[in-house]
């Protein structure tokens, strides 16, 4: 008796003794983190946390809207996806409720919220305590003195006090909270940061990718591409900001979130590691056009042995054992994106060299480099889990020219088609290549849709008269058009202005984008010839074929040559090759008719344009016979270091 | 002993009373249905079974061939697709079996039958009548109990009789039947009403859908799109009935047999219901490139949820009981689409609101309708199970916008194509466009190809001498064909004609199909420049693209943005333009050339088309820098309510 | 004791008695080729293993780099893809080890090898041993006899000797080996041949693929397509020798190494007999543009059938106890490609009729022979194990009718495209095909692009440096390309040659692929207009869609009307049409400039080539309304048999 009186005792002064002294010097944690945050290693878990959370919260280094974030609202839907900036408790439900209350309650209201909850850890927590070597488990043990070592410091549990649960109020109000939740006031939809309260390292691992990834010559920002720093990816992007249509650029958010939000991977309300552990944790994400990355695994070898026996391998054993006791038959994205040299942490930047895009600018120059050969170094580590050096060596070096290959057909394609570019010969591009998402809402109907008008107008007028009137906007200045506005602005909230400013939740002038030739936004917004079909089959073989070029070579997807990638970067090719020589052609007809017209030069030798097009004599018969021998395009152009 | 005398009989003379007085008051059967059959809720499971065999069967209600039955007649195959007008019995098999013996020679004869059958609930009813509450699947033992009295009703029982098993023979013969079965005169393959004498409310709820999708302004037929009559909505489609390529049209019916048969998703011979609960029960028809319902549920967070941890959930529970009590993390198609205000049917449609089509004229007007908003309320009741009201709504709005922006896009394409067509000016439009599935029989060898009719003629002659024929034929008229056809008809059964009338089996001539613009048969059905290139791009857009926005939409695939939908719809529409200006280039050098060639007005002045053209004049230097300045195309057209 | 005395040395004597007559008369070999190895039946293990390692071995019988090796060379991973050619043992490894410090050392090295193989059969062969016939895999107990008779007959196993395992040195070094393996000179990548001395029936089985199909017209070479020959069918395509980018064209090799190896399907190092009969064993390569099986089977009832209830199927149970008493519920690759005449063998080509490619020559035409039809009535009854045998044929001819609808829609544009081949009128056709994969070391720098040569000349140069001398290549002929290339043959290897000779690993001359229409080097390899846009454009409606049809049809993936297949046939013929009138129209635009300019006589009416053009006289409104009236192409040219 007296010597249980004495562990009790003893632990809990041992437990307030930690926690006064608790270091979060978490081995997993890189070094340039900690200096990067200006704190020690030996720093308290709440010194951490607070640095980490500073940086995360701050829309200098990457938090909220970004850049051109005066260019676009919030949907309603935005709330979930960065509800630091966009949250706001919900007005309609007036409960008041306690821990036990919200549970209750929520069983009628959402009861797949509290299925999953009941089968989760956190509203296990005793199980874990219960754990013993033999568990398979039996590691969380240990994760769950860490965390309560964590909140300790964080004030958040008293030092003699057990976490008893992780209910609703706790992610959703504040941990351990004994305070009932007013839901109109209270309720927060938790961001990293809140998960970060309890899950520390991993917050922390993650929050790393800020620090480990940085290019040698800035092809890309520093910190990227990374989980840590997709949202401020995404939101400033140019077409992102400047499209009318939000739920079409939203749908690049819905991935875009892992900044803001742990349930990406850890899907609520279980939030189950073991799941987390498994391939569909990734792929809902890093799947499609520009980044096939769970096409490519799951045709593999290694993603069909997952398909064929991933079932029956042991899935609550942590990553490091899985092969050696889980059974673990090949790899999965989580056992070699999230190792390096041979730890497993929430930081998957370190041993990225492609970063998925080959064609961008800097990136084929940087893999020969020191800096990439010791990226390298690391994958060779990693695939020698399984396979000797020497065929990890053959195989990355197989990966590296293979990728080379298409970068240097794509490089063929994309010198004719900018020469077009160059000399104004893209369809349409002297008559009919409107700004790129120009502030239009001074001009006419702005740049919504008559449609979306219509559905805007029909909320106070019937859809005849909105069409009615939009269509007078259309035709330009003219009396009637005055009429019609000074009308409308007797109405409407905003005076004065083009019927382009007429509503107040109209999109403000969108982010100005630099006009220019095979630009990004040209996949999601088009007007007129901008862009030309040409120059758009071009950049898609940049974005989409090259890429699944090489996302097929690095995950041993075979289709690489004959179904995606390969193939396709060839059919690219020959269709741009195929138009040209068909534009050159027209040209030299339409040279002969000028002739004939009576024009004494050619008007063919056109100067100060940079890609300057001469025309040579051109004999009929030659043309008759399906092509011109035309005598070439300048090549004089200094070479852009492609 | 005495009294289990009594419960014995007791209970047989219940049985007798029950039988006498059964009601097929399904509560899930709705209202709707039995006003439609003019039938009382009270009514015994013979009547209500007889009034929906009745409509069922009915040709003037959506049985059978259709009204375009006269132009297509079945393949060896269609016997298996619409039994009950295909459908006769084997003649090459002369047993007479029982029973018994039907299971005994099929172990040899077709092995899988009987293997799959064995596991069926089907051959152990009495593990049924074991069932305790204790047990997953204890509900079994009441649906057992409702089939006996539905086949008590229809005589098929005895008063007192318990259904042994369900054998080949039952389904095949008939229900219960204690006669022998005569392959050659007694076979029959089983349709949707067979399983209805057991599974009467299963049947009742299917066919229900007649009656509970009626649309305000006649966007479908009534009734349509819904599995119960998805048959009639196949056969009636012109280009079905009229293509010559038998068995890709019938690639369609392949799926479109669920109005008459009960195994596409309760897979025969084992028919399974945990089976049946599964999203693969559903994948095989709901995916592909105009419903891509498949490819993404399985690429969102809850298809991939299904796919991680589905094969853990209990199938044997009901639907309304996996989330509680199947540990169900994530909705299934069928929890979604089976729902309908908590209770779960064989009815699907009563929620549609976009009917995964939403080009077709009508629909999107619709969805801000009072009856389109009931169906989002009960939408948004679906998705509480596992989210907020309010997130529901938000997404379900984001859903909705993100398909009209598509709209939108799809609409600016159009017109300008469309506008092509009015002046006469598609590829081909003048010269090469021949009518749509023309009855072509009469006009030289008819619409089968050179090599068809040769593979036809060798039954015969070599192939060769058909050759030398058919080229003849192709060439015209001409004294050799004459002469040839005279030997012809001397030989060939159909005499008189010219050889497109040769053979008994040739196809009828086609159903007309009206000539026109952008028409659903072009994706199927093509000759010369029908369709034109830019036309079937345009088709597309709506049939595939704008499809694939939708359905990504709705099911959370976030691929909607750049991979499928959006993308491809932004392609199309730059594709379209880039042809339209170079359309207008052409024109505009055809014009010069004209002017050279003396025609003294503008032969681009054309009046008198709906689309008029005016090309201004055009000096040729801008001509030679790659655009000219049309003076644009009228607009003046009357909108068309896009 | 005395018993078990005689009982161990009876044995004893009895194996050597065995080991001495033994015969290998495995009756799943198939009497074509012990006809073909000129053995008889009643030969040994060793006098079977010995005449099939000839003629595996045998560079006249397709081993090795084939008839355009001396084109390519070998790339690092390309030992691991033909060890018998290319593999060398590591030099870096010094270690001599014994069979126990294999695995000891290698538990460190790469884990993952060893534990899959303590999971492996061969790690465990004192379980096979201890089977009874309740277990599921007490066949294996006479599988391991019959291997370790092979293994005496070969010398491998002393007469008593029980073979104890089949660990690293076994596979790596030499069967039952009791010497110590040195890293640098014993080992070795195994080879079928490899697996054959212990597995000697089934790589008969396998072998006999070379004797089994033999094409009526030579439609496909001897034995092929094979799993036998996949190798050399591999090698021996132009376009593999004759490609620069070697990495690209290895992406074909990637599967078609079954000729060498067994762990393609056997996947290393488990070497699970269960795994591998399951269809993700053959996802992996059978899948993709051009031979769709995985995803048509995946998209099928069946596929779905396995997908949803596949687990559960008991998969250590031989092929064909799989469905009696497996609970198999669907068919698989393997149970349908493996059998023949109700025996599971490793030889998968004896029912093969349309070979995946129906528009191989002589393919179509051969359908509706007896040797087809034999062929035909082996695959009615591999059905029959499901379906009747009417349904069997019903849906049998619905394939076949399908592909040659197929066939049909790609002629008619195959005509079309091939017309203007021969007129010379293809884009660029005249001007700007460059010959395929010509030497062109000669001229200039070669086939090898600029930034390839940039990345060699660097390893010495800077990149300036580089490409100021390779632009002086390019602009061909000078004063100072003399002077640099002087400079150049000072300091380089290869004296006097150009820039294209200059380093020692340049490609050599690529193989002579002949100039041509349509060829398959197209979809890998393009130069200018070689091919053109039209001509890919068909290439890919034989090549993939039509592919994609016919497997959609054979293995039930209903998508191959509007997903795959004739959808895209479809659009192929459209586009083919329309360019194809657009071409008509230029060409009469052009013949109206020429008469302006003053010719005579019509340009196009030219003769001498074998599609002879004549355009009529046409109005200058008929041209304006869109199109043309071309008097036609002739036809007179002789049907080519399609």
């Amino acid at each position: 008796m007296a010597g249980k009186f004495w562990m009790k005792y003893g632990l809990l002064a041992c437990g307030v003794l930690l926690a006064g002294t608790a270091q979060a010097d978490f081995p997993t944690v890189p070094k340039e983190t900690f200096d990067a945050l200006k704190i020690d290693r030996s720093a308290s878990p709440k010194v951490l946390h607070d640095a980490l959370l500073k940086r995360y919260m701050d829309p200098g280094q990457g938090a909220g809207k970004g850049k051109y974030g005066s260019y676009w609202e919030p949907l309603p839907i935005s709330k979930y996806l960065d509800p630091n900036n966009f949250y706001k408790p919900p007005t309609s439900v007036k409960d008041i409720a306690t821990r036990e209350q919200c549970v209750k309650c929520h069983t009628d209201e959402s009861p797949g919220w509290v299925a999953l909850w009941k089968k989760s850890t956190h509203a296990n927590l005793d199980k874990i305590r219960k754990l013993t070597p033999k568990d398979d488990t039996f590691y969380k043990k240990a994760k769950l003195a860490e965390i309560e070592t964590n909140l300790r410091s964080l004030g958040k549990l008293g030092a003699t006090e057990q976490l008893k649960e992780v209910g609703c109020i706790d992610c959703h109000v504040d941990i351990n909270t004994k305070k009932k939740a007013d839901h109109r006031a209270d309720i927060k939809m938790p961001t990293a940061d809140v998960c970060a309260n309890c899950h520390l390292q991993e917050f922390a691992e993650r929050e790393s990718e800020r620090d480990t990834i940085t290019w040698p010559k800035g092809q890309w920002p520093k910190g990227r591409p990374s989980h840590a720093l997709d949202y401020i990816a995404n939101v400033e992007v140019e077409v992102y900001a400047g499209m009318s249509q939000r739920e079409i650029a939203d749908g690049c958010t819905m991935c875009h979130v892992q900044q803001n939000k742990c349930d990406g991977c850890h899907t609520r309300h279980e939030f189950s590691v073991a799941n987390s552990r498994k391939p569909e944790a990734c792929g809902t994400c890093h799947s499609g056009a520009d980044h096939n990355n769970w096409e490519s695994y799951t045709m593999s070898k290694h993603g069909k042995e997952y398909e064929s026996k991933g079932k029956t391998w042991n899935w609550n054993l942590q990553l490091k054992d899985m092969i050696a006791k889980g059974g673990q038959d090949a790899p999965t994205c989580q056992s070699c994106h999230m190792e390096f040299q041979g730890k497993f942490t929430h930081n998957v930047v370190r041993k990225v060299r492609w970063a998925n895009y080959p064609f961008v600018p800097g990136i084929r120059e940087n893999i020969k480099t020191e800096w990439a050969e010791k990226r390298l170094d690391a994958w060779v580590k990693t695939c020698t889990s399984c396979h000797s050096e020497r065929f990890a060596r053959a195989y990355l070096e197989f990966m590296d020219n293979g990728t080379y290959s298409g970068l240097d057909k794509y490089d063929e394609a994309h010198d004719v088609v900018e020469r077009q570019y160059k000399s104004g010969l893209l369809t349409g591009q002297k008559t009919s290549r409107p700004k790129p998402l120009a502030p239009s809402v001074s001009e006419g109907r702005g740049k919504m849709s008559m449609n979306a008008w219509v559905r805007t107008c029909t909320d106070c007028h019937t859809a005849d008269r909105a069409r009615d009137f939009l269509e007078i906007v259309d035709n330009g200045p003219s009396p009637m058009l005055d009429k019609e506005l000074e009308r409308y602005n007797d109405v409407h909230e905003v005076k004065g202005g083009p019927v382009g400013q007429m509503t107040p939740n109209r999109p403000k002038p969108p982010a100005p984008v630099p006009p220019g030739f095979e630009q990004f936004f040209q996949i999601y917004w088009s007007k007129g010839n901008n862009p030309a079909a040409i120059e758009l089959r071009l950049f898609e073989m940049a974005e989409d074929h090259l890429v699944q070029l090489h996302v097929g070579l690095s995950h041993q997807h075979w289709g690489f040559t004959y179904t995606v990638g390969w193939a396709a970067l060839n059919r690219g090719y020959v269709e741009i090759m195929d138009e040209d020589t068909k534009l050159k052609e027209k040209l030299a007809l339409m040279e002969r008719v000028a002739k004939l017209e009576g024009n004494k030069t050619s008007l063919l030798d056109l100067n100060g344009t940079d890609g300057k097009i001469t025309l040579g004599s051109l004999g009929g018969g030659l043309l008759l016979t399906g092509g011109i021998a035309l005598a070439g395009w300048s090549r004089r152009k200094k070479n852009n270091g492609r």
